[in-house]
């Protein structure tokens, strides 16, 4: 009943919205190794990437430039929802009783109720002045799927979802939402594909993965002159988009009074998007000197890329039509166990935030399913937004710091991405609520097997 | 493809929230009349509400005061969410082609996805120091139980929730939000009440209603001395508590550039708060000359309260243990046709806009739910945000607005509440693209039959 004035969120005006997307690779001490051609292990250039994407998106990809001009028509979009607000956690803290001071960038306030569209938009935009008619795109959980369908109604581009059939089963609503918008759902595998048609053929295939879904939605996207694919992780141009998370965050700290910057950075990571828009920018400030941070990936038991995964070349989808690309992988054949938060089920993590992990710039942990829900039931009683399973990884390791810093007394200062709100997800939530959640995970002897099916490549 | 810099929200510093809630009775050029003791048909005192409401409520519902303050833990809860934006509808506008300048005030941004934290968060904390210990209430489609819910996980308070049991069938999810943040929900009609029982003896009543489970919970409340009961709308103290929503929108339309006012404010009506949350600030304006909108309420053609009801004194629920209100009523044994807009079927309307109907201040529309599916799904599409049933009805009506602007070539502009989204009721829109949905209405023999349940009075 503390009647005191104290400031939950931090926002920025319209006019204070970055208006450049900021590209880590020129600040760093060696560049990422490049992407290699599936057939061939040389290193693709812009024609082994043009039957997939626009070329303005494939010069950034590969760009070496620090920043790029977000265009015009994409501040315009951005700015329905952008800046996003900053909260800090104060029923949390005072729940937990600690010292520390925890702060969460919330992206759940964009219309597909994640951190998908600030890709999606520019994604749709490039595509479009490409003179493109169709996107195709693989989803998880479906907030990949769901911006995608936003963002191509917004620029009258037709649009095709692959959902990964476990998710397409467990979670109608975010299929409904993804139609809502005005885009096609299957079911991924599917009869559609001569992918899907081959996956088909073994039952262990039928709850999908994502690697599956992507083979779907390229090999359409390939074989049609007019139709694109568009992927929402894993991508260099796709982190770079995100960093407008980051940009904002360094802006919103200041204002909170946290211009030494957080202590503590931690993120879910699945193909690495969210993690990498909030971390880079705090990045650049580290490797500048100007910050000194932990960043930390949070992942999931069930699927450990970082972790327990190796760093090679390996496919980016299940059927092996991707380039090669050199990242943490669990091997593209590893279809992780069904859990609830379908949008970390991805063998691999994006070459990038890999290569900033070999360089020792950032931490990596993992945390079980069940440890994820209580977090994510405290933090929703507490400070009343209902998270998605996904961000729940990191609400979970945030809170281990908190304990911590009440153990030490110390007023660590916490700052983790809420990357989307659980409103198709409350099955899940029920689940954990009746005590029939498992902690899903994966044996040493699964990993290696799958570890097999990676290339040998140089 | 338009790269001009245009604005789509206007926002509001914590700074400049209101602290005070509008009691639009004082400036009335006569009071409502009064509620009527259910026995006596006295006029009710407060001793007649005190099993029910705390007192700070019981003075509020009875107030004379133009302003009441904001209590300092209200103004800490709500600043996690407000001010709330409102928006220019940019798209939507280009979509319709139309001169006229659409604004949303967009209260889905609060934890629980409606405007109905505005008034169950003071509820909560009235109770909470008043020393109660559980709260009962009602919900239809269940924003009303969501948000009651999350405002008693924040203040310690039990909550018990009886649903309308035809949402409580069609809407899974609702009920499993309210589970998440800690409350118990009971299907209505159900055993565990006199009322409950005394219903399902008659298998017309198994679909529920609102009267229905009003009359459940305000029994298990007035039964026990630590339990209180909380309702989401129709009272005084409720609408004031909305207004809220309304003093911001005035600020907000200010820093558009509109400070001469909307020329037309168009608002979904079920019990009427968020109704009167919008409009009665600019009905206090348009009393005081300042400004001259038509204000103008759209309900359900399937329960058309104001449309096509009676203005008498009746029961605020089925089984008449509530005092009598004077409002405009389709008669307390009136049963709505299950229609998607759980939210909208109320057999009554609030006394006090009832009272404003009466004296000339408004206006009253109906639509039918495939017009108003038609206009979410547009809307959808073009704005990105996917709206509760009950605000499609004011988007419909919008729209009819924008297209006569666009016949007359009039810049009118349109100010709406958008009171919820509808990320719980997309199973209404598969019904919607499917083309399963049907138009219910209401016949007039039915209305007939249910008027005669309106008690004589007076």
């Amino acid at each position: 009943m503390d009647e005191t004035i104290r400031q939950h969120k931090f926002v920025l005006d319209e006019s204070e919205m970055p208006t450049t997307w900021y590209n880590l690779v020129p600040d760093l001490p060696s560049p990422p190794p490049p992407a290699l051609h599936p057939g061939t292990h040389e290193p693709a250039g812009p024609a082994d990437f043009a039957p997939l994407f626009p070329m303005d998106l494939i010069l950034q990809e590969v760009s070496q430039e620090r920043y790029i001009d977000i265009p015009g028509a994409v501040l315009d979009v951005y700015r329905q929802w952008r800046p996003t607000p900053l909260f800090r956690a104060h029923r949390l803290e005072e729940a937990l009783g600690t010292p520390a001071r925890i702060y969460y960038k919330y992206e759940g306030v964009s219309p597909a109720g994640s951190h998908k569209p600030n890709t999606a938009v520019p994604q749709a935009y490039y595509n479009k002045i490409a003179g493109v008619k169709k996107l195709t795109t693989e989803t998880g959980a479906g907030q990949w799927g769901t911006a995608l369908a936003f963002a191509c109604a917004l620029f009258d581009l037709e649009c095709e979802v692959w959902q990964v059939g476990a998710s397409y089963d467990q979670k109608p609503y975010r299929r409904l939402m993804i139609e809502t918008f005005g885009a096609e759902v299957h079911r991924s595998p599917s009869e559609l594909t001569n992918a899907g048609r081959e996956f088909l053929k073994d039952p262990k295939n039928l709850p999908g993965s994502l690697g599956i879904a992507i083979s779907e939605a390229v090999e359409v996207a390939a074989s049609h002159d007019d139709v694109r694919y568009a992927l929402g992780s894993v991508l260099n141009h796709v982190l770079m988009h995100q960093t407008i998370i980051g940009e904002e965050a360094l802006l919103q700290m200041a204002k909170a009074g946290e211009s030494a910057g957080p202590d503590v950075i931690v993120g879910c990571t699945g193909g690495g998007s969210n993690f990498a828009g909030l971390s880079f920018p705090f990045l650049r400030e580290k490797l500048a000197g100007k910050m000194s941070p932990i960043i930390r990936a949070v992942e999931p038991a069930s699927c450990p890329t970082l972790t327990k995964g190796v760093y090679a070349y390996d496919f980016g989808d299940t059927a092996g039509m991707t380039p090669l690309m050199k990242m943490h992988t669990l091997g593209h054949d590893f279809i992780p166990d069904p859990i609830h938060s379908g949008g970390l089920r991805y063998h691999g993590m994006a070459p990038l935030i890999s290569h900033v992990y070999e360089l020792g710039f950032m931490e990596a942990m993992s945390v079980a399913q069940t440890e994820c829900f209580a977090a994510g039931l405290l933090f929703a009683r507490t400070e009343g937004i209902v998270p998605a399973p996904e961000p729940t990884h990191a609400i979970a390791a945030a809170i281990q710091e908190a304990l911590r810093a009440k153990e030490t007394g110390e007023e660590t200062v916490i700052l983790t991405a809420l990357c989307g709100h659980g409103h198709f997800d409350l099955t899940a939530y029920e689940s954990y609520m009746k005590g029939n959640m498992v902690d899903e995970d994966v044996t040493d002897a699964r990993l290696a097997e799958a570890l097999l099916t990676i290339p040998s490549v140089g």
